[in-house]
């Protein structure tokens, strides 16, 4: 069960309102490297897991991570508490409030008229957060190292936050979140090679043949050597003859199939066939009105030929107020 | 801050596994109305909430809907214990394993094989949760209805799921869910009733003269007038011509643009113009390869014809292994 | 059946082209609270709802709102009149084009460039419209609850769009839309309490036991107590112990699986275990190079110690041009 | 299989770094008409189609697209460069970051503090790709046509993008990779028309009855005809009576149920009705607080009554520290 | 405006209850090529059009699509109706009920536990309807197009869903929404070469030397030619040297940067360097536990190994009641 | 560049079709750990990369995974083959159709109907593949950890996949890719520990303070130490009152504010209470019409009482055919 207590984890002190700011602090709030992403991927795998170490400190991190999440929407909340006020009372004229929502260097307003300069489960491009940026799959070999991943990520993004602010609470605050994302990194790793063996991950030895070959698929300049592909562990292939195939069979898809279905197919085929012998004219060519090749396309688009078109019509193009327009602006439906 | 308790809020007994029910009870976990919905709704109106009175009851509720996440993802993984052994350890034969996984009444492969028979955040289809499911704008008269809306929505979602599981465990845990929903729908209820006045919602005044007015836009037998649309408060209105352009203007949109733009728009107009004076042949008359009218389609897709055309083709159909079969039954690229 | 007609159920005047505005305005075009959501809301009620007097209202409201999506539609195609001529017939030098696309106070290019200023169904930060922002569950206890709050945040909404512009014509058809939306909120409200009881929501009998009782989960400075969990109606729980396992039970989660299960799940359980008696040198330790302990994390990221690296490198880093650059400024690949 | 050389099928030469209009550039890598879409359409198609020619053709197209993604992936990496060196190091002072990246013209920050100025696969607006975006199902006649369609679309939107650019090199590349698809959009049409018959798409006959008509379901003033719908080819129905239930029935939906069925819905009707001959009151006029009718909503939100309404509670509002402001500025909760 | 009459375009009879395929019609429902899909598709077109005959075509048409979303709504409405009232009321014993939503041949339990058996604007596979799916980008030679596409999508779908009932009352409607297709298909064959000239789309003129090639990119076993890559219109190229650089530069990419930020790029390509004269030691190594080579990877997973580990852990594992497994089944945690 | 031929880089041999295993096999081709995802996210970290040695790598692994996805879209083609040719032809009774469709063991329905039995960029769900999927952030020292991490998972979702089917070619073809998934893994570690140092992650120094502590955040039974947070690199911390406000500040958020904006807020508090003063009577009171507590709520929802006030009701019922149900069976709208 989860208890809450008002006291953040830790103390946000913000100095001064900055709406722009805010909506590039909700990156960690709800975007794909966020907290609410580190806390519902370790909470759901706590939930699942059964291994009593691992299940306890998952929760542990889930929780902690809930109360990151907490000090995070604060930032939010605090960045923008003038802004909220200003919305919701319609404080200001409308001109000076257009201004001010969509000035430079402040790109809230994507987020603000929608959300009221709340603390929206957005990114700072206003796209909601979803379960799709979480990649458990309920095995710990891969969970752990997907974690450690997602660890280091939520580092580097705030890294990036803290590089752009100079407001010394909030960067003060943010330093605290960074650096727990490497403690909880720490965790993951000992927690991983706590398991003896990790590696290869999951339970299903691999095919020997396969498991030290690197194909040298992107050839031409800029070809590099290094442990990842030479040594004595790796078997470097770069002849494409020996890249296809590699099982030694013919490197076509087939599938045995009853007589009635290759009946069917066979009426599909003959139904659908683009005809090889065929030298049909088309729709582009009825649309280029032009005798040539469709080779070069010259003059397509021409105006002053659109223009004599629009000259002979009898439709009622005037209507529409284009056909006639006088004086210096006018209103057009 | 948040604290977490390894036990949970209700005690989770379930008779048996069952992954096809884990699979519905995800609705719950990771659907629309679900748990992390709740939590979430709940949580970012709380973290921007400035009102000290709602800011508190926000957070008590958000605590406790994250305690019924835990709570119901206590039942998804109990019923998915067994499934996910089975499948980790892949200990059946394979043919026992895809019957087992896809067999009827049991829907769960389309999150297991992907999950492992985990507690993944969707609902029972899976597709991922997203935080478009939530609707908070940050202005309490409009969130409070909002949330009293989730929250019956929730406790129907609850019923369902209570009426498809005769579990007693299962059940009996649902059932203190379900309530819960009703519970917080009264505390919600009692704050909005508490902001004097509440009605209607926000700040800016209305219309007087659309306020009271209720269009009759759908006509036809099955009309039926009641309290809604019927009595002295509403002006009910019927006319087709007095629902049209109601501020009694042209009903057509306008706007005053600058000459520039005007000879602009007469461009664009002429080159794109749809010639109502032409009668072009089509891609799809091309298409048809058939002397009569566009109108009446007869024998389009006729097998025997297109048959007639394959025989003739000088292409490399036998290449795909269909034309030539025998045997009763054959490989196929 | 639907039958339309061109003349709008408000007629739109606007002052000049604006196309920041236009963006903002997509919020009610295809945004969450906006007209196709309120539209296909009632109208999917509408299709499965078999009261006839319900049935009736929810096709006339979704057949008005409907018109308001064409009205909105008008505004934004109105504002961006001028934008779509000059994007369609690049009609302004490129730099021009690109300043104006991209100026202060106008963002909308995220949505311009793709959508050749028309009227695309995203909100104002460009995310298209998905239906997982209709609540619907075909329950009238709950639906109706939902379609009030709905009208309530779209009314919201049109609030703060209003008090953005001072452009005379839209903001007096936002107000006719604004207005519209307490309109329909109303009728919703009567044909909920037309309803006796409507509430609970749903047919099912919630547990008395659980149905009154407020667990006070968050606690700590800025409790406060009001109608939503004082008085009589409410029976108050601050106690942690008994806010756990309410049931009275373990408040542990438990399954009753046969024992070919629990075989394979022992089995799976000593191939993942995360070893507690371990003390494993882990990655983590192998990248920091460092012999000290794993917390104080002093000096990484170094710079200089990198640079040093480069320097004693065998690897061909000059092919990147970085290695040698000189004169002010040169192309890099 | 794939092969890779790392010469570009068109090189890229950028004068200067611009973020903004990298971010613009996304539109044509990650977004809906871009090469990542039209390289899976067309690799998706291929995989499974059994025509060799159209096959052959298919792959010919999807690798090319590939090899396009590229070339406007390494427009975006050139101009995102100093840009990203710039986050990498935090070079630049806090202030001059938080300008840089939010400055007027440059949009990328919505981009680029989450993905570091790399390449992510988003439109310009920052929405992830997604497979939504591809609509092949599986039949030539109709794949083919969207596919023509894909890549007048994707000509469209390099249009726009050669509209907004005066770097010549950037101009160049953005010119051979519009052209490209203007080539294959040939080749499809060729396909197309190759297949004899190819209309109507599919194999099923249409109905003849309704296959020529045109329902003039939008009247009113700008009605306008044209080839689309006179002519011999059509019978042209304006007739709202003759609109509706075509097929000559009553223009209800029925189905018939087992009397189980109906007892059941008989049950739901009653405990659901909405009352018509109810005169409720509701939880709207609950929070009116007015005496009057419903319609008129005047005064409603008046501020000082919501003041003075304040000015007699008890509850803690000074714990806010808004009760008590003093002095020119201070910080609040 | 829109106006609507309770009398379907086209009555629906449907013979009996079938949940089941009541979810297979959500396709047209809420799906990609579905109705509300084509309804808003020409909707927003038209709303954006400036051209009078298109702009009166497209609002002719998507009025008549939302008529026929209505007509495919009423069928889903149908087939569920019995499905609707059983859930509502809980009628059935709980165990009665699991088996009836999962049975065999009904997979719309995906659907109807959340969505109450109502009409869901979701695909059959219950994923939400997004404006992902809609591709209008506001230019006609584009936009006609992409609805001459999508008309053939969607008249193919309507093919798949007529091949899968017996019921004649769905049978009959479906032929008649599927006719629809074909016919608005038609309409904008006749806009669409009513432009001309309307080939190639849009108005920038292409790059001669690029539009007529054809690169052969896939090469091997089964290259075939045909009209869309053959004949005096087309430039085959299948030299690989030939199609790449294609410009005749380099294929290479670059831009031309300040000092300053090759400064910066220095500093980071130093400090990330993947050294390439480095052998270390990895993670995956220590995680193998195995003095070998990183190629055969053999013995992994060996489960003996890790029972051994288990039986010497001091650790509480047997908390879990997975240590001492007795009886034929128990519970656990 | 890229370039295709048409072998394989692993032969396909299917023994016969299954779409209900093709449609499992989604989750490799269009799901979240499947190749597409693979492809892009090296493709796009190449594309960006400035380090040429992880470059050319990059380029290396993402060609690969491209051709991995077409093996295992050739997997999802033959066991689709039949599916495809009855679907299209439309070639069995339309009840042997629905039946093959939807039948014990074959889910693909719900991808099939859609997408015509061919490969579509979806997981087995049916859920189109999103770039959300891919958490690239370039920086190397994360991203090579996400790189690591994402191929240990598609190296378990391949066991899965293995341990569901017989069919010994794809058991093979599977077993292939599945093992070059760890061949990638081993080089993404060489490239990372490469890097010296590669710990922590980035640039920024964490702070040292909060760099080895773990919270001990979920407490009660089930707890355990380990590694992950016992030892000398440990602070362990479980005192509640040390894990809040840890930088020993207040817990409390705040931010400074202007006069003016604290004016505003002042308004807005005013406005928008919940006085905690008042009791309320909600819309939830009236709704339940009765007379006790809220506590209880007995008899919500009593069938017979809704029935009494069916039957004195004078509104339209009986319209609905549920009035007066005769003989065994009846057709209802």
């Amino acid at each position: 069960m989860f208890a809450h207590n008002k006291r953040l984890q830790y103390t946000v002190r913000v100095s001064g309102p900055n709406p722009g700011l805010a909506n590039l602090m909700l990156e960690q709030f709800g975007g794909p490297q966020g907290e609410l992403a580190a806390a519902m991927r370790y909470f759901t795998q706590a939930v699942a897991e059964d291994d009593p170490g691992r299940k306890d400190m998952l929760f542990d991190i889930a929780t902690e991570e809930l109360s990151h999440l907490e000090v995070i929407g604060h930032i939010v909340a605090m960045l923008n508490k003038g802004a909220k006020g200003r919305l919701a009372e319609a404080a200001e004229e409308e001109a000076e409030m257009y201004k001010s929502i969509t000035g430079a260097g402040n790109d809230s307003h994507i987020t603000q008229v929608l959300y009221g300069a709340g603390a929206p489960l957005t990114n700072s491009a206003g796209v909601p957060w979803t379960a799709a940026y979480i990649d458990s799959i309920t095995e710990p070999t891969a969970d752990l190292r997907s974690n450690i991943a997602a660890e280091a990520r939520a580092k580097i993004v705030y890294e990036r936050l803290i590089a752009l602010t100079d407001d010394p609470g909030v960067k003060d605050a943010l330093g605290f979140l960074m650096t727990r994302e490497v403690a909880h990194l720490k965790s993951f790793e000992k927690a991983l090679y706590a398991m003896e063996p990790n590696f290869p991950p999951g339970k299903m030895p691999v095919v020997p043949a396969f498991a030290s070959v690197y194909y040298n698929m992107s050839q031409g300049d800029g070809e590099m050597r290094g442990s990842w592909n030479q040594g004595p562990d790796w078997d470097f292939i770069s002849d494409r003859e020996k890249q296809m195939a590699v099982d030694g069979g013919s490197g076509e898809a087939e599938v045995a199939l009853p007589n009635e279905d290759i009946d069917i197919l066979q009426q599909m085929a003959a139904r659908t066939i683009s005809n090889p012998a065929a030298t049909p004219r088309t729709g582009a060519e009825l649309g280029m009105m032009q005798s040539g090749s469709g080779g070069t396309i010259a003059n397509a688009g021409d105006g002053s030929k659109g223009q004599a078109t629009v000259a002979s019509m009898g439709g009622p193009l005037d209507d529409t107020g284009i056909g006639n327009p006088m004086g210096s602006g006018k209103s057009l439906k």
